[in-house]
């Protein structure tokens, strides 16, 4: 394989930072927390119209904001968690060369200290609950509490809906179009006390650690928007700070709610530190990836001393939320025996060999109390991880995957019981008619904790086109309840996706979540297609372009083919 | 804008026939009717397997075949037609220069001649039914005859089932994955007679002009396999018989089960031999397009002669169905005056011009039994158009749409007393949660006559990627029992599709038909998906690419990433 030229990282970051066509940031300010200000993006029409949609994209589309990925973002809540003064700065855990996967005689560590070097700015002293204290939205939120993060969170869902009037007030087209919610509970209005409301009730995650205080903090929910998830990882050689941080800068502007950090291998708490200190969406990991690099990649040889090591090293970078496999029951591998595709997650194949190989229940079921009690210290939330998901539509409701989101359901139970944030993940393959199937069950089992699937694909023959296949099911799972949906991109099941496939996945995506939000009757989610039908019907093509998920693309493909001044006016 | 080099369209019309990697064509033959030879494709696997799969592509995968587009296609189903001896070759319609659009002085009549010059070689004499005869489909079957034609649509809708016996088996998960057909009836093993009786129930179409014996026969219903339509359209300056061709021929190589040709403008007719003569699927075509170039564009002078006089012309050429928006009533256009984006059917909105004008009831709906008469003479098949569809998520199920509907549902039953085969038009726009009233409202007054949507698209905000907006709809509703999906490109409202925008389009389209396919449960949908994962699991990636839809994409992308040896071991 040749290797191509290294791509100009800091340029393409630059570019990813370029303000969309004819938008502006603006931002929406608290009454109750005066230092709250969520940002939108408005979209100012040919016609005098300015309409604004969610912004994931953080501070770096704000006008002249200069990003500096070696100091990192504005720490924006520091002030909320300062007032609320439950948390201490500590010493930390002492770093250890094994963080980076070092285990070995590396090769490379000249180069690992430049990676490190580059992080220098990056530090802080990490924060951690005081004694007897506990820190998570969810236990605010029993108290009575509207946190600043809440009240974020609710300016955010609600955004700005004066510029929808132009498109409402037809009282016949309103009750015909009427969303049907499905048992979801959306109010007109969104509140603070709202918010409070449902993450007491378990029913949101607001994940925001009390070491990530650079996060727009933003909610999960079924009663709320639906949420996308992109996956990033690291690269084999990473070129540095700019690489990794401009790939999630990339995902967030195309519409990523929330980031996984899926690194594997070499430099991953060095990565993390780079996308952490950078990041304005919540970050979420795998915690059993990196244990497995600190034993050398031996699953054996994987503990509860290493794991739990892991995750206070995480926490106190600031991950916003562990994929913990802690369902996957030592009994429920042999249901997977007669299966086409086994164990696909590679998380549950990890706890799966650890089980039969010690013959002994999985070691994150076992110390689960133990995690919460971690996890309430800093605030990070579960995302209860379905190691058993079905790798192909052969195996999808099987005995063994729902025997596991059964567990998850208990699991949920005692997380709650320590405050800690919790939601569920689901697969995976799984045909269009069983998909409502898995809503139910969760529903039924889960206690109303969010729902986070990975697509799911709706067949297994379209190797190439997966995040189409896939965004059929995350469509209807999405309306079905479904609370955020894990992206897939066209390289899934060939290789890593590249910058394009990031894209493309996440488009794929944001189309699910949105059909889902105007299928569910979200308040204003409809309104956007409004716009863009009216500008459709009034030949308006640069407002066409502007309203659209990918205006670059719209744009191009529509120039591509027409001459450009008379097509425009046709 | 600057011209781009002429493609080389001969030597893209080799590469679209170059069969598909490991693949070849096999044929099963008929017994009640000799002749019948249904081709298949079979793809040879690593392990020894062969699987079949269903083959649109028709005789340029064949090896062997060597296209000669000036001279067409076999004409497989010839000696079919003489053996029913109901049919007579006729001198047919004098052709007229206003044909090909030359209404008034051309500058290009000389491009033109030698445009005509191309396909002297596609001419034939046409044939229509003997005084008194019926040829319809509709016709043999209502009579209990099962024609070949019919015996080639049950063999290639059984397909060859031998090699899924090593994906079945389990009982348990068959009974977890068993289809739910929402009230379709779906028979285990399809026979001839069960697809005549489908047929003369009218719950079926084959599209099958007598005078287009060069096609491979196909049904459509909700019975019946899934199928999948592409657009295509002449180019603004053709460049020949190639280019068109080749259009086709790429489509058909994609998976289309049928194609209609939207071309206008200029050569109108003589693209429409190329076309015919070349094409292994039915041609569709909406005829109100021609008929609008013969009166220079302007509706207002469109007129019932000249309208018979298109469809005469039409027919004798060969084509298979026809759209024609026959429900479009007077009383129904101010039902769409408060909607947000108006008439959006481009025939719809020339038979609203006419009927506004003069304010006269449609010519379509006037002389519908006229119509049928035409079409039962060379067996065209009727789609009734839905000149009325939402162009918009605003517009969606209003009541100018379904008051359209409910008329198509009464022509229906008037062009059955003429047997002539119907199948009806549907969205468009709409959002998931309004599908389903589609579906049902169509079901509840189309007497089971086949249903066949664009799209729909679930939102308006995508340009660029309305394929994806769109496969969403398609595949819901495609479970829910709509026969046939009209694709969309990720052009659609931005400019012409091009030849990748064709298959971006078709691969999306199929893998809806498939997914609903899979959800239905028709038998051996699924055991394509099974031979994909089995070889996934057993890291058989060779097998991978070619069971995939696209094995190109997912060889190009797999060896893009990862070092070629390594990873197909890995």
């Amino acid at each position: 394989m040749n290797a191509p030229e290294k791509p100009p990282f800091a340029s393409l970051l630059a570019q990813a930072c370029t303000p969309f066509p004819a938008s502006r940031k603006v931002h929406v300010s608290g009454t109750r927390h005066p230092g709250v200000a969520v940002p939108l993006r408005e979209i100012a029409l040919s016609n005098g119209e300015r309409v604004t949609v969610y912004d994931t994209s953080g501070p770096y589309t704000a006008p002249g904001f200069t990003a500096d990925v070696r100091t990192g973002l504005p720490a924006l809540r520091a002030p909320w968690l300062d007032a609320r003064a439950d948390t201490e700065p500590y010493a930390g855990r002492a770093p250890q060369a094994v963080d980076d996967g070092d285990r070995r005689d590396t090769p490379d560590a000249e180069r690992l200290q430049a990676l490190r070097q580059q992080v220098a700015g990056l530090q802080r002293t990490p924060r951690r609950a005081r004694a007897g204290q506990c820190v998570t939205q969810m236990h605010y939120a029993r108290r009575g509490i509207v946190t600043p993060e809440m009240e974020f969170v609710a300016l955010r869902e609600m955004g700005r809906r004066e510029w929808m009037q132009a498109y409402g007030g037809d009282a016949e087209r309103e009750a015909r179009l009427r969303g049907d919610a499905r048992g979801a509970r959306i109010p007109d209005v969104i509140t603070p006390e709202w918010v409070r409301d449902e993450v007491a009730a378990g029913r949101a995650v607001i994940p925001a650690n009390i070491n990530h205080p650079e996060l727009e903090p933003m909610a999960i929910g079924r009663n709320f928007r639906v949420k996308v998830n992109a996956n990033i990882g690291n690269s084999a050689v990473s070129s540095g700070i700019e690489e990794e941080v401009e790939k999630l800068v990339w995902s967030t502007r195309w519409g990523a709610d929330t980031v996984m950090d899926l690194s594997t291998g070499r430099h991953i708490h060095t990565t993390r530190d780079w996308i952490l200190r950078n990041a304005p969406v919540p970050i979420g990991t795998v915690p059993i990836y990196q244990a497995l690099e600190k034993v050398g990649g031996v699953a054996e040889d994987l503990s509860w001393p290493i794991f739990r090591d892991t995750l206070i090293e995480q926490a106190e970078q600031g991950v916003d939320y562990f994929t913990i496999h802690a369902g996957l029951r030592l009994p429920f591998i042999p249901l997977t025996a007669r299966r086409r595709t086994g164990i696909v997650s590679r998380g549950g194949s990890i706890l799966a060999k650890w089980c039969i190989t010690h013959h002994r229940e999985n070691f994150l079921y076992t110390h689960f109390a133990e995690i919460c009690e971690i996890l309430r210290a800093y605030d990070v939330s579960f995302s209860l991880g379905d190691g058993l998901r079905p790798g192909s539509l052969s195996d999808a409701n099987d005995e063994a995957q729902f025997a596991e989101l059964r567990t998850l359901g208990e699991l949920t139970q005692i997380a709650w019981q320590h405050e800690v944030q919790t939601m569920i993940e689901g697969p995976g393959h799984v045909p269009m008619h069983l998909i409502q199937a898995n809503m139910d069950e969760q529903l039924k089992h889960c206690h109303g904790a969010p729902f986070y699937t990975l697509g799911p694909l709706t067949i297994d023959i379209a190797p190439g086109y997966d995040h189409i296949a896939s965004a059929v099911g995350a469509a209807m799972i999405g309306w079905m309840g479904t609370a955020m949906l894990c992206y897939v991109t066209p390289k899934e099941h060939l290789g890593l996706p590249n910058r394009e496939d990031v894209k493309q996945g996440l488009i794929a995506y944001k189309i699910a979540a949105h059909a889902a939000d105007v299928a569910k009757g979200h308040p204003g989610a409809r309104a956007h297609d409004d716009a863009m039908s009216q500008a459709r019907f009034e030949f308006r093509w640069e407002d066409q372009f502007n309203l659209g998920l990918d205006p670059d693309t719209a744009r191009s493909f529509h120039d591509e083919t027409l001459p450009k001044d008379a097509a425009k006016q046709a």
